[in-house]
């Protein structure tokens, strides 16, 4: 049986989903916050944050019974809107299946949201302004500095949850303290990213299409945009940090920064009036990945979410993972009522280690594929069979960005697995000339399945070297 | 052209190679150590630990000028001398060839005379007993505490560098300092280590074959056996913390640790007259893994050996890879006469650092190939084609341990790629029926290389993905 007494420290999409969850099966909650209430904070147009929600999150949210609340702050992208240099734009959908697309929602929105929600619940307490300076990763006690009196706070409970984000504290005591072998990785990208903006046109509407993830890919570089309910679109570059002729060091003046963006992103300029503006006010900032073992220490403290598992965005999948992360520990604690809570964050992070080391590799994966969209041939063969596969076979057949964006059921592990071979297969059944893009479609589909069954087989065999 | 004054931090293996060749090259070398002169501190009996030296590291000694001295201490080790529970020992050679062999070597031995070595020229100064306290990465000065009078000193220097091994000091400052994106991983295996011994017999002989690395694989744990030049072995338990009926954490009595010993490992057992003993005075020790980037900070300081990449042993090529990284940026220094220093640490890195993380990788996979040596029937079949190519077509044909092992010339990157390419072709090709234990070794080699290339192909293109 579980000790009912829990401290949550950070109030981030995370946290507060695991407030709410735990609160609404019965725990007493301290949800501790280290930034002003968000609900009560102006947020300025143009910095709203938005991200992508897809199945697993909406899973989450079903689970914590506000799926219909949260569709309403959702705005459906179904497919990536290419814009190339030399040629119109097009779509490129996510799946061949109408029900199958992503979400574009604001951080800020949900995060209200799940605030609110969790707030309603008796047994759920919230501090905001709450800074965490150090944890006792044993005794599940922690101390905080209250940055609106400047008192010092020490808050003790059952088990404290780590949800304080990427910089996580609680992460750096487990590091730092040494109790026991902890591994740890952080790994930047050679690129970072900076946040800019398209506006509204002056009616409200959109200026670009409003239903799709729109992406400039530009081989090095690239640029993204999501669309908001207010009409506008968050924009994100993405860029090298050093050499090719642009990069984030040299891109120094206004002058620099709007010819880049005229000669490079010419769709994308005419629609982006405060573009020199957004670039130096906004942040640059880094593209890491983070990952450790173990998450728990002593059945008292526990790492979730970006704490445990920080992960570069080119799959939309950082807030889903985290809620999925949720979704884990319930049906865990669903299934083990008379466990205490060693076993329980024991046997969690032993299930969801895996899975989270497979959507950072995927994330990585798929910023190179983002980015360098109009590669090599064989490439662009490839996607034509897998767009005509999804398109005629959509049950049949799932591209490896379904089976991660959209089979919820299965665990991103089996997705990679799956997908990656997948991947191998088609390219590899390219180069032997055994499939093409003429031939009839049931045939390629059957060899690429064949094929990728013999690559899973082999990959087994060789992983028992 | 470089600045001439150089600081280097550890006076370990590596560091005493390197301030040995820099002041060889004429640079003003003060190589500073934090423990007592390994030269004048007694060291028990037993307790020697010896290290596997083979190609790489041999070819560091030659530039170095000391070849012919460091073969002295060197007792080569022509194979794997394999115990089983079931059935008599067996040698497994590493090579076909007789000239292809690696050595066993005392580390205190090598390194006491790399440092009477280093200290013959005019332009090192050595100090004992100063241990590093704090970096200032940009400045190239460091602050030392004198270990004798208690004091604190600070040296300065053109350059530093950091020398002192996989619990580095100066890599602890580029984390802590965040000047500049440092990507950190440190990873631990389930598995820790403990030295034992066997020592010689009455008469001073080897109570084991003397020219082989003795292996008694057992699964999951394993036992090895490297001879020192006094008639004795020095033993390394690698054991899994938890798990299993005996781990580290479980064998906690003497008797325990007798009992284990003689079940598990019958041959090694009565060679062991203090096996006890020395379980309970050796320490357990972690097996971890550290990678970083960049290595370099500012043209300033320069991380080198373990402390820009600490790997674990099981590929005997720690040491190797450590002088390695000397022959490298040797050859950079040599190449580069003009530059200064952040062109050559930056030249360095980029080079060097696909080659030191394969090697970690290379290292991991050979704990779990070492230690089921008894494996599956495949890979016993593979061992037969592999050993008996080695055996008629040395020349022609190189095992993945052999590529790693004996071809200096090859990058240890290169290397892994090209021998895992043919572990999976044989593997593969097996599976598949195309190649067996009886058929014409000819074809079989033929059958092999070609499966490689191709395997190297489909690769090439997939990592353009």
């Amino acid at each position: 049986m579980q000790e009912k007494s829990t401290l949550i420290i950070g109030a981030g999409l995370c946290g507060s989903l695991l407030a709410l969850r735990l609160a609404q099966k019965g725990y007493q909650v301290k949800l501790i916050e280290k930034r002003p209430d968000l609900r009560k904070t102006e947020i300025s147009a143009g910095r709203s944050i938005n991200l992508a929600l897809s199945n697993r999150g909406l899973k989450a949210m079903k689970l914590a019974g506000i799926e219909e609340k949260v569709k309403e702050l959702c705005i459906p992208m179904h497919g990536r809107m290419i814009h190339q240099k030399d040629r119109d734009e097009f779509l490129s959908p996510y799946s061949g299946l109408t029900s199958e697309y992503i979400n574009s929602i604001s951080r800020t929105g949900l995060n209200a949201l799940l605030l609110n929600e969790a707030e309603k619940l008796p047994n759920v307490e919230i501090l905001f302004n709450h800074t965490c300076l150090d944890v006792d990763l044993v005794a599940a006690s922690a101390m905080f500095k209250d940055e609106t009196s400047q008192e010092k706070k020490q808050f003790k409970a059952d088990v404290i949850f780590g949800a304080d984000g990427a910089g996580s504290v609680v992460r750096k005591s487990m590091w730092e303290d040494r109790l026991f072998l902890f591994s740890l990785s952080q790994n930047f990208l050679t690129h970072g990213y900076k946040e800019l903006s398209i506006p509204p046109t002056k009616d409200g509407g959109y200026r670009l299409e409003k239903n799709a993830l729109h992406i400039w890919p530009r081989g090095e570089n690239m640029v993204i945009a999501l669309p908001n309910l207010d009409g506008s679109f968050t924009v994100t570059l993405f860029m090298a940090y050093e050499g090719g002729e642009y990069n984030l060091n040299n891109l120094n003046t206004p002058e620099k920064v709007d010819a880049y963006f005229k000669e490079t992103y010419p769709s994308a300029h005419p629609h982006m009036p405060t573009l020199t503006q957004d670039f130096f006010e906004n942040p640059t900032s880094p593209l890491g990945t983070v990952k450790c073992y173990p998450w728990s220490c002593s059945g008292k403290t526990l790492l979730i979410g970006d704490a445990a598992h920080a992960i570069v965005p080119f799959y939309g999948q950082g807030m889903n993972a985290s809620f999925e992360d949720v979704v884990v520990l319930d049906k865990i604690l669903d299934e083990n009522p008379k466990s205490d809570w060693k076993f329980i964050f024991d046997t969690y992070q032993k299930e969801r280690k895996a899975d989270a080391d497979a959507i950072a590799d995927l994330a990585i994966d798929n910023f190179h594929e983002m980015k360098s969209h109009t590669a090599a041939k064989i490439f662009q063969q490839k996607r034509k069979i897998e767009t005509a596969l999804e398109q005629k076979h959509p049950k049949d057949y799932a591209s490896k960005y379904r089976l991660v964006t959209f089979r919820e059921d299965l665990g991103y592990n089996e997705a990679m697995k799956k997908g990656r071979a997948q991947d191998k297969a088609i390219l590899s059944l390219l180069n032997k000339g055994e499939i093409n893009t003429e031939m009839n479609l049931e045939d390629v589909l059957q060899k690429i399945n064949q094929e990728t069954q013999e690559i899973l087989n082999e990959d087994a065999i060789l992983s028992g070297m």
